[in-house]
C-alpha cells in the first residue's frame, strides 16, 4: 500500500473512533481554536465543570465519592474529542476501553469504599510514546501503523495501577526531534490560541489537549526541549525531571538505545499541585522496581521543606540569564523573565545574574549526540514506507552529520561529562564568592513566546539543560503584548542564527503568545524547584 | 627511546625513591610475602602497633591527639615500601609529599584543638587511575610515562579535604581490563599469600598493598570484577557501588567517555566499620558537587536502621547461587556459598535459591560493551611505544570483535537496559511468591579461590553484576583446604570454558587460598547491603 493511503486510511480509523454525539455541533472558521468549543453543547454543564476542576480537587471528589470514575472518564474524553477536532491533536483515542476501566473503578470504589491508588479515576493523556496493550503506537511514522501493542510501558503500568484512566494518545512530529509538531499520518497540531502557531514540540499533541482541558494532566517526553517548548507555548506548567527520577521503560522512542542524552518523561499540567500529585503517585509505588534506570529515590519531602524555610525567611538565592550569548529572544522572553526577576527580589530574594556557560558548545554537542547515527535509525523508518521526511528536520540530518565512530562517541560524550563538571565548578565559584547556595537559575525554554509553522530554529535554551541533565519546570509568566513587546531594529546580531530568529519576531503577528521562563536546577532537585516555582506563581499572582 | 629502557628507567626511578633504611633487611627466596616483613626490623614495634590497627580506630585517635598524622603515616609509608619489595605493589610511592602532608596536618591539629575532617592524618592508597597533582598516572602504559598530572581526580580532592594523606599509586594490568596484575613497565604484582598465585586485579596492586597492612583503605576501581576479585582473592573486603554513588570524575581510564557499562570505584579494606568510614567521608562532602555523575544521595541511615530491624527480628530474605549455569565455581567457592547459606539459615533468616537469569547473555552483553572499538584505543596506546599486549587480554582483542557501529552499540545499549528491566521482574516475581523484601544475593565473585598466574579466564561471575550495577560487597569466607576441597572427576562440563575454568583447579596447590563471596542488592543499595555483610561477618566469627 502507497503511504498516502495507509496514511489516509489511520486518519479515517481514528475519525471513526469519536462518536456521532461527540462531534462539534458548530462551524469552526477561522477562530482560534481555545474557548471555541464552549459554544458547542456536547458537553454537559456538569461536564464543563469537572473538566475545568483542578487534579488534585478531582481526586478528592472522586475518593469521596462526590464523583464517578465514569463521569469524570466521560467529560473528558469529550473534550477530548472536541480539542481534537479543533487542533489535530489526537493518534489514538480509545473511549470505550476507558469508560469500561472507569466502570471496573467505579465498581472497586463501591465494593471497597476506598480508591485503588492515588489517581483512581482520573483521566491522563499519554503522548504517542507509551505503550498499552492493545492500543497502536505509529509516533507518526507510516511503516509503524496496525501494529498493537503486546505489553504495556512500566509508566503506563504504574499509572494504571495507580487508578489512572488512559483514553488518548497525543500527536508528536515525526522523528521526535522537533519543537513543532507535524508529521505525514496525522498532518499538522495546531496552538489552541492562534491556528497560525506551533504548539510546540515534540509533546506538542500534549501541549495543545491540556490546554483545551481535553485532559487535566498529560505524559510528554524531552530530549530537547519537547515537555518545556510545548508547556511554555501553551501557558502550561512542564517538568523535565532529571534522567532517572520517572521510569521511561519499554516507551516507543527513535534511536532507542540511545543513552548519551537521555530523554525524560514528564508531565504537562495546569498547576504545581497537580504536577506535584502526578510525580508523587509514581514515586509511591517504587518506580525503581520497574525500570532500572530509575534511582531509588522516593519522595523527599526534607529537600522540599528545605526550600519552604528559605522561601518564608526570604532569603532563595536565584541567578538569571535572558539571553545565553548565542541567540537573543524575543522581546515578550526577555520582558517575562525581567518580571520574574523583579518580583524576587521585591520579595526580598537574592537576585543574581548568572553568566550562561559555554552554551554554544553544548548545544552543538546535544545536537552531534543525539543523532550520532547520522540519521540512520531515522531514514530506515522512512524508507521501510516510502514516506518523505518533514522539513523540520532538516537541521539535522544534513551532509555534514555522517554517522561517527565509537571512538568519536565516546570522546564526544566524556567532552558531555567534563562540560557538566565545569558547570558544576562554575556553581561552586558562585556559592563560594556569595556564601550562599544556588537554589535555581530563572532562563527562558526558547527564544520564542510562540512561533509561527516551521520557523522554530533554534533549540539551544532547552537542550544545554538536557545536557546537563537539569530539573527544570516551565511556568507561564505573561503574555505577550503588541504595544509593550516592540521589535528592537538597532539589534547587531550575535550569529547568523540569531539573525533569522529575530527576523521572525512580528509584535503584531504573536501578540498574545504565552510567554514563559523555566526554572532550572541542579541534577535530581524536583522537589525543591517544584517549589520554588510554586512560589513564583503566587507572587506573580500578587502583584 | 626504546620501550623497554623507558621501563627500565620507571622501575630505577620507582626504587629510588625507598630510603636505604627502608630496604628489605632480610634476604627472601621462595616464602610467601605475607608475614615475612615481619622479620625485617624496618618497622618499629609503634609503627607495627600502628598498621594493625583498624582505621576507625586509628581516626579516633589521630583524633583526640594520641597519634600525630606523621607518625601514623610514616609507619604505613614503612609498610608499604616492605609491601612493594615483596609483592611488586607500587607504580608511584612519593613519602616525602605524604609526610610533609601529614606535617601540616599535625600543625592544623595543634592550632585548632580539631580535625581538619573525617579521615585527618589517615593514609590511604590509591590505585594508578587516580590523578593527584604533581604525580604521574601511567597505568602501567609506556606511552603515558614521564607526565606529570596538573589537577587531581575529584575523588583525590575530597579525599584530601577530608584529610587523608596520600602516600602511593598501586599497580594495575595493562589495560585495566583483567583480573589478574601485569604490565610492561612494572612487571607482575604477586599474592602476599603465595607467589604462585595472582593478586587478583584489575585492582590487584590495593589487594596486594591492603593484605600487606601497607595500607589500610585503598581505592580501587570494577568495571568487570575489578574491586572484588582483589579483595576475593586477598581475603578482603571491597564495595562495588553502584555507578553514581562515588566520584569517579578525571580519574584516568582506558576507553574514556565509554558509558555503556560504568567503571566504578569503591574501597578495599579489612573490615565492614572500615568501608563505612571510607563512604560516609566521602558522602559527607558532597560528591554531586564535584562529579555530576553522582546522585545526590546523603548517607541513608534510615536504609541501614531497615536492615538492622530485620536483622534483630532474624527475617532478612536471601537468595544464593553457587553456579551461574554458565561455569561452575571450584569447591572452595562452592564451599563458601554453602557456609553462609548455612549461618544465616541457622540464625533464622530466609534463605532461598536464587535462580540465576540469562547470566550466559549478560556476560557476552559486557564484553562486547565494554570493548565496542574494537581495541582501537588501547592498541593506539601501546602502538605510541611499541610495547607489546600482555596475553591476558587476548580475549577481548580477538579478531572476531570488529569496532562496532553506532546503531550496533544502540542496540547492544538496548538489549542491556532490556536485560536489566527483566532481572527486575524476577525480582518482583519472587518477592510476590515469597511475600517478602529480597533483602540480598550471595553468589561467587569468580569461579576461583585465588588463580595461578595467566589462568584467569571466566569474569562472568563478576560483570553480570557491572550490567546490572547492582551494589555488591565482597566478604572473606573461608580457605581452601586440600582435604576438604577435593576435585570432582565425575563432573560434566557445563561448556568449554567450564572444563578450561575445572581443569585448573588442583587442592594441593590452591591449598590456603581464600575463599569469599560476593553479597549483591539491587542498584544503589550500598547502606542495605554493608549492613548485610557486616551481620554475615558477625554469623561467620560467632560459629
Amino acid at each position: 500500500m502507497d503511504w498516502t493511503t495507509a496514511s489516509a486510511n489511520k486518519r479515517s480509523a481514528l475519525d471513526a473512533t469519536i462518536p456521532p454525539e461527540w462531534r462539534l455541533d458548530v462551524s469552526w472558521n477561522d477562530d482560534p481554536p481555545m474557548g471555541f468549543w464552549a459554544k458547542s453543547r456536547v458537553l454537559t454543564p456538569k461536564e464543563l465543570t469537572i473538566t475545568e476542576m483542578p487534579a488534585t480537587l478531582l481526586v478528592q471528589e472522586l475518593a469521596n465519592g462526590k464523583l464517578t470514575a465514569v463521569a469524570v472518564t466521560t467529560a473528558f474524553c469529550k473534550r477530548a474529542a472536541l480539542a481534537h477536532q479543533l487542533t489535530n491533536c489526537l493518534h489514538e483515542f480509545f473511549p470505550d476501553l476507558a469508560i469500561a476501566k472507569a466502570r471496573s473503578l467505579d465498581e472497586y470504589f463501591a465494593k471497597h469504599k476506598k480508591v485503588i491508588g492515588p489517581l483512581h479515576g482520573l483521566p491522563i493523556s499519554l503522548k504517542d510514546q507509551a505503550r498499552i496493550k492493545g492500543v497502536e503506537t505509529s509516533m507518526g511514522y507510516v511503516s509503524w501503523l496496525d501494529k498493537k501493542e503486546t505489553e504495556d510501558s512500566a509508566l503506563t503500568m504504574l499509572l494504571e495501577k495507580a487508578g489512572a484512566v488512559l483514553y488518548v494518545k497525543t500527536s508528536v512530529p515525526q522523528t521526535l526531534l522537533c519543537c513543532e509538531t507535524i508529521n505525514n499520518v496525522f498532518g499538522r497540531t495546531i496552538n489552541p490560541r492562534n491556528r497560525d502557531w506551533s504548539c510546540g514540540g515534540s509533546s506538542g499533541g500534549e501541549g495543545a489537549i491540556v490546554a483545551m482541558r481535553g485532559s487535566i494532566i498529560g505524559v510528554g517526553t524531552d530530549l530537547g526541549g519537547s515537555i518545556r517548548v510545548p508547556a511554555a507555548f501553551n501557558s502550561l506548567f512542564g517538568l523535565r525531571p532529571s534522567h532517572g527520577r520517572l521510569p521511561y521503560a519499554k516507551l516507543a522512542n527513535t534511536m532507542e538505545g540511545q543513552e548519551a542524552i537521555h530523554s525524560v518523561c514528564g508531565p504537562i499540567c495546569h498547576s504545581i499541585p497537580d504536577m506535584r500529585l502526578f510525580v508523587q503517585s509514581i514515586l509511591s509505588q517504587n518506580p525503581w522496581m520497574y525500570d532500572s534506570k530509575v534511582v531509588p529515590m522516593p519522595w523527599r519531602k526534607h529537600e522540599e521543606d528545605a526550600i519552604k524555610t528559605k522561601i518564608s525567611s526570604r532569603s532563595l538565592t536565584i541567578g538569571y540569564y535572558s539571553c545565553d550569548g548565542n541567540v537573543l529572544p524575543h522581546p515578550p522572553i526577555l520582558r517575562a523573565v525581567e518580571i520574574v526577576k523583579r518580583r524576587l527580589a521585591k520579595a526580598g530574594h537574592m537576585v543574581v545574574p548568572w553568566q550562561p556557560y559555554k552554551h554554544a558548545f553544548a548545544a552543538d554537542l546535544a545536537s552531534r549526540l543525539c543523532v550520532a547515527d547520522g540519521g540512520t535509525e531515522i531514514f530506515s523508518n522512512l524508507r521501510a514506507s516510502g514516506e518523505p521526511a518533514i522539513p523540520n528536520i532538516d537541521y539535522l540530518i544534513r551532509p555534514e552529520q555522517p554517522k561517527m565512530d565509537v571512538n568519536e562517541l565516546w570522546n564526544a560524550q566524556l567532552q558531555k561529562w567534563n562540560y557538566q563538571n565545569e558547570y558544576l565548578e562554575k556553581i561552586r565559584c558562585f556559592e563560594e564568592k556569595h556564601g550562599r547556595e544556588l537554589d535555581a537559575i530563572i532562563a527562558p525554554t526558547s527564544p520564542y513566546a510562540c512561533v509561527r509553522h516551521n520557523k522554530f530554529n533554534y533549540y539551544g535554551y532547552a537542550t544545554v539543560i538536557n545536557v546537563l541533565d537539569y530539573t527544570s519546570v516551565v511556568i507561564p509568566v505573561t503574555f505577550a503584548t503588541k504595544s509593550i513587546d516592540r521589535a528592537s531594529y538597532q539589534f547587531a546580531p550575535l550569529s547568523d542564527l540569531d539573525r533569522l530568529v529575530q527576523a521572525e519576531y512580528d509584535p503584531e503577528a504573536y501578540h498574545g503568545a504565552p510567554a514563559a521562563v523555566q526554572v532550572i536546577g541542579r541534577r535530581l532537585t524536583e522537589e525543591r524547584i517544584m517549589c520554588i516555582a510554586e512560589e513564583l506563581v503566587r507572587l506573580l499572582r500578587d502583584d
